[in-house]
C-alpha cells in the first residue's frame, strides 16, 4: 500500500476540480478567463503607474469553439518570467505582500490556460513588450499538469504595434452569451469599480463597445505593510522568531511588525514579567516563553495597522461611477473607516441607487415650491432588467474592485444585506431575504488579503469582523435613503393637498371678491398672496 | 517587478485561506479534524479489510486548548511514510486512482495539523504499528509550509498495546460544543451510513458514547477503474496518447481506457474516416488526428464504465441504518442504477423516514380490521430536536458515506430536494424550500470522485449529472411515501366512520330485532355479521 503513496502536483488538483477555479461550466469558462486576464492587467498597469487601457476580444472559431484575448497597455513582461506566469500555478508576485491587489493566488490566468488546453489541447499564446524592446516576445505556453510546471513550444521575437503592453490569448471550448452573468456585464460594473480605466470590447458578432475612463486620476498605489502584531497566531509567531535576522527581541519586534517602535517594543516585553528580555535571541526562545510573548502582545496596546496598504474606491468615484452607469433619483454612498480581520486591513463601502418607478417625482425649488419633475428616472442597473416594486434589491458585489458575478447566495455581502432591517428604513423586506424594492447596492470590500469562498474568488467568506463593517455601513446608507424615503412621501402627500388648494383658489378668489366687494385686480392680488403663503407655509 | 514573481508553497495559500479547508473557526476546527482523521482511519480499515474499530478523544487542556486524538485498529503505516503522509499537502495514495474513497486529495489531516501547529505551535504525534513488527513508531511532525514538507522533531519505536494500527493526535485551539455541528453528530450520522463501524467517543468531561456495529459485513471493497472513453477532454485525449506506452492506436485504445475492446477499439479507427489506422504510433499523432480520433470516440456507443468502483450502502442496510439511529412511522429508500458524469461513475440514494406526529397512527390487520397502534412513534433525527409538522424536513447529506455537516444550503442535494415538487406528493412547500414536514431525508452520492464545493469537503458541487440523479431518487422515494401518506388518510377517515358504526350498530341490531321480531341470539348474530360486512368492505 506504502508504494501507492505519492505527491499530487497542485495543477493536477486543479484540473480535476476545475469548478473551484470557475471553470465548471462552457459558460463560466469564457468570462473567468476574461475576469483572470482583465484582473492582471489593471493590476500590473496601475503598478506601473499607467492608466489602463484594456482591449478584450471574444472570437467564436466553430460552434463552441472560442478565442479570448486580453491585452493591456501595462508594463511588459521580461521574457524569463513568461513562461512561469501564465504556465504554472500558485506563482506570482502578490501573494507574499500584505498589500490590495486584484490578484492574489498567482492560479487564475494559469487556471485559464490550463482549462483551454483541456478543452482543445492549446498552448496559451502571449505577446508581451517592455518599453525600450526593439521587439515583443512572443511565446506559446502550456502547463506540464502532473509536474506543475511550463512547457514553452515557441518562443520568438515579433514586431508588435504596442510599444509596451501584453496580450494574452486563449482557445477554449465555451459558450457566449449575454445578460447577468456576461463579460458585458462584467465588465460595465468593473467601469463602475474603476472610473479610471477605459475598456474595449469586441464581441464575437464583431461589434465593438467601448466603456470610457472618467477620471484621469490614478488610484493611489497601495503600500505594502508588515504583519500587525494583535492579528498573529502563536504559531507563526514561533515560526517568525525562527525566521528572523533579527539577534535581539527587541529588534525581531520593531522590524518585523508593523506598528512597533521602542516604546511599544518595552512595554510587549514588560509585559512577559521578566520571562524574557530586550536581548533575548529570537532563534532560542523556548516554547513556553513564545507563548509567554504572545500573551504580552495581546495585553499591549498596539496602534491600529497603517492603511496605505488600501486603497477604497472612495466616496466621491463610487457615486461619479454609479450617476455614470445608473439612472436614479436618489444615491447615498457610505465609506468607513479601515478595520482588521486576524491583522490584516480592510474596509467597506457601499452605495445605494434608488429610483422609485411609479413615486411621487417631485422637487422643491428655491423659493419653496414643489414641482413634478420632467422626466421620470428609473434605477437601470442593467437595460434588459428594469426594477420593479416587488423585485428585491438589486446588488452589485466588489472586492479589491473586482466585480463578483457569481455566487451572491453564499456572499458574506449579500449575508450582510440580508440581515440588515430594511423595515426600518421603510422599505419591504422577506424574513432573511433581500429588501423588496427599485433601487441597486452596491458594496466593496478592499483589503490586503479577502477571504473568499474559493479559488476562483466569486464570494467572500464569512468573518465576523467584516461582517460588521458592511452591516455598519449598509444601516448609514439605510437611514440616509429612509430620511430621503420620509421627504418624498411627504413631498407627494404635500402636492396632491396643494393641487386641491391650487384648483381651488380661483373659486376662494371669486368668493372672496363678493363677500369682501373686490375689484379684479384685488382679487387677483389676494389670490396670488394666498398661493405665496401656503407655498412658504412648507417648512423646506 | 521581475524580481517579486515566486513560487507559492501549496501549503502556505491554504495557511492563508485555511477557510477553504475547514479550519475558518475554533468551534469548525476540532469536528474538522475529527473527520478527517476518521475518514482516513476507515479507509486503511476498509481497504485492509479489518472491521472498524474506531476510538475518539477530544480532551480539554486548557481555556481554549484541546487535544484530539483518533486511533483505528488499521493496518498502520510504514515509518517511512508517515511523515510525508501527515506533514504535506497534496500527498497521498487516493488521488490518481479511479475509486471511491472518504478522502480524495491528501490534504485533510495534515491541514489539521497544519492548523493545530498555526495556533499551539505544537507539531502532531503520530503512533503507528504494522502487524508483526515488535514495537509501534511514535514520530513527532509538523509542516514546513514555506516548502509544503514535513519536519521531524522526533521518531523513535515504542511499546504499544495495539498490535496494528495508527494513533493520531494533535492540540489545538479551539471550542467544543453540543448541537447540530458536533463530534457526537458526526459520529451518529457516520454510523447510519456505515453500519459495521464501532466508535468509541471520549468527550472532554470523560464520558464514553458507544456507537456499536449492527453488521460484521464489511462493504465490498470497490475496484478501482481505468477512465471510460466517454469522459475523456480533447487535452486530457492528446496527454494519453503523449504518455501512453502503447507503441499503436488499437493498444493504446485497448489499455487505457475501461470498456474498450477489440470491436469498440476497432469502430473508434473505422468512426476517424481514415485519418488514423489501427497501427497509428499514439505518441506520433498530430493535433488534427486527435481531434478527429476524440470526435470518433464521441460517434462510437461505448458500454457504460463498470461500477464497482463504486459502493454504495445499499437499500437493506441504509434501511437498516435509519431503523437503528431514527425512530419513524414510514421508511423509503431508493438506490439509483451507477450514472457517469464527465467519465467518473457515480450513484445516488435515497432515503426518507417519516412519522406524523399527531397524525392517526392507525393499522389494518390480517382480518381486514382497522386498529389504533399501541406506540406513537416520531421522526427523531436526534434527541434535542423531535420535529414539528410546522418545521422543514431535516435533511442528513452524505458523500462517499461520509456525513456533511457544513454548507448545507451551498450543496447540490440540497438543491434537489429544493427543487423537487413535494406538494405532487401531499407536502407542504414553500416556494424554493424544503418541504414542511416531520421527516427526515437522507441523500447519498457515492462516486470515484466527488466533486465538492471547497477543499474542505463540506458540500457537493452542482453538476446537471449528478443533480438529475438525485431528483429522480427523490421522486421515486416521494411517490413511495405520497402512498402511505394517502393510505394513512384513508385509514384515518374510516376509522372514523367505523367508530361511527360501531357506536350505532348495537342499537341498529335493537331496531331490527324490534322489526323483525328476532330473538337476542338472532339480534347478536346478525349484528355480527353486520360488523363483519362493513369492515370487509374496506378494500384492503
Amino acid at each position: 500500500m506504502a508504494s501507492r503513496q505519492r505527491d499530487i502536483a497542485v495543477s493536477e488538483f486543479f484540473l480535476k476540480n476545475r469548478h473551484l477555479l470557475g471553470f465548471d461550466s462552457p459558460h463560466k469558462a469564457i468570462l473567468t478567463a476574461v475576469k483572470e486576464a482583465v484582473d492582471n492587467a489593471l493590476d500590473a498597469c496601475e503598478e506601473a503607474r499607467i492608466l489602463p487601457d484594456i482591449r478584450v476580444e471574444v472570437a467564436q472559431q466553430e460552434h463552441d469553439l472560442y478565442v479570448v484575448a486580453v491585452e493591456d497597455n501595462g508594463p511588459g513582461i521580461v521574457e524569463q518570467q513568461i513562461a512561469r506566469i501564465f504556465g504554472k500555478l500558485l506563482y506570482g508576485s502578490k501573494f507574499h505582500e500584505l498589500r490590495q491587489s486584484r490578484g492574489q493566488q498567482g492560479m487564475g490566468i494559469s487556471a485559464a490556460g490550463m482549462y483551454g488546453q483541456l478543452t482543445t489541447g492549446r498552448p496559451m499564446r502571449i505577446v508581451s513588450r517592455i518599453d525600450g524592446d526593439a521587439r515583443a516576445s512572443e511565446m506559446l505556453v502550456s502547463i506540464d499538469t502532473t509536474k506543475n510546471r511550463p512547457d514553452i513550444h515557441r518562443r520568438r521575437k515579433v514586431p508588435w504595434r504596442r510599444r509596451h503592453g501584453t496580450r494574452v490569448e486563449v482557445e477554449m471550448e465555451g459558450h457566449y452569451s449575454k445578460g447577468l452573468h456576461s463579460v458585458d456585464m462584467y465588465l460595465k460594473q468593473t467601469a463602475i469599480a474603476n472610473p479610471h480605466v477605459t475598456l474595449r470590447f469586441v464581441d464575437p458578432a464583431g461589434r465593438t463597445r467601448v466603456f470610457r475612463r472618467s477620471t484621469e486620476a490614478l488610484p493611489v498605489l497601495p503600500r505594502a505593510i508588515k504583519p500587525h502584531p494583535h492579528g498573529v497566531e502563536l504559531g507563526r509567531l514561533i515560526q517568525m522568531l525562527h525566521d528572523s535576522p533579527s539577534r535581539t527581541l527587541r529588534r525581531f519586534l520593531e522590524d518585523d511588525f508593523s506598528r512597533v517602535g521602542p516604546t511599544t517594543s518595552r512595554r510587549i516585553i514588560e509585559h512577559t514579567r521578566g520571562r524574557l528580555s530586550e536581548r533575548s535571541n529570537p532563534r532560542r526562545i523556548a516554547h513556553a516563553q513564545a507563548m509567554a510573548l504572545h500573551r504580552a502582545i495581546a495585553r499591549t496596546r498596539v496602534s491600529a495597522p497603517r492603511t496605505d496598504c488600501i486603497v477604497p474606491i472612495g466616496e466621491t468615484r463610487l457615486l461619479e461611477g454609479l450617476r455614470k452607469e445608473l439612472d436614479a433619483d436618489f444615491f447615498a454612498v457610505v465609506t468607513r473607516p479601515p478595520s482588521v480581520y486576524r491583522g490584516n486591513p480592510f474596509q467597506v463601502e457601499v452605495g445605494i441607487a434608488w429610483g422609485q418607478l411609479g413615486g411621487a417625482g417631485l422637487d422643491v425649488d428655491t423659493q419653496g415650491r414643489i414641482h413634478r419633475r420632467r422626466k421620470r428616472k428609473a434605477v437601470r442597473a442593467r437595460a434588459e432588467d428594469a426594477p420593479h416594486t416587488d423585485k428585491p434589491a438589486h446588488v452589485l458585489r466588489f472586492a479589491n474592485r473586482v466585480p463578483l458575478l457569481y455566487q451572491q447566495s453564499t456572499c458574506a455581502i449579500t449575508r450582510a444585506i440580508t440581515q440588515t432591517n430594511w423595515r426600518a428604513y421603510g422599505l419591504k423586506q422577506p424574513k432573511r431575504a433581500l429588501p423588496v424594492a427599485p433601487m441597486v447596492i452596491v458594496a466593496h470590500v478592499a483589503s490586503v488579503w479577502v477571504p473568499y469562498t474559493s479559488e476562483s474568488k466569486e464570494a467572500v467568506a464569512e468573518l465576523a469582523e467584516i461582517d460588521r463593517e458592511l452591516v455598519l455601513a449598509l444601516q448609514e446608507a439605510g437611514r440616509r435613503l429612509a430620511a430621503h424615503i420620509r421627504r418624498e412621501r411627504r413631498l407627494e402627500r404635500e402636492y396632491e393637498k396643494r393641487s386641491y388648494i391650487e384648483s381651488y383658489l380661483p373659486h376662494v378668489g371669486v368668493a372672496l371678491q363678493a363677500i369682501l366687494q373686490l375689484s379684479d385686480r384685488e382679487r387677483d392680488r389676494d389670490v396670488a398672496r394666498l398661493d405665496a403663503i401656503l407655498h412658504r407655509s412648507r417648512k423646506p
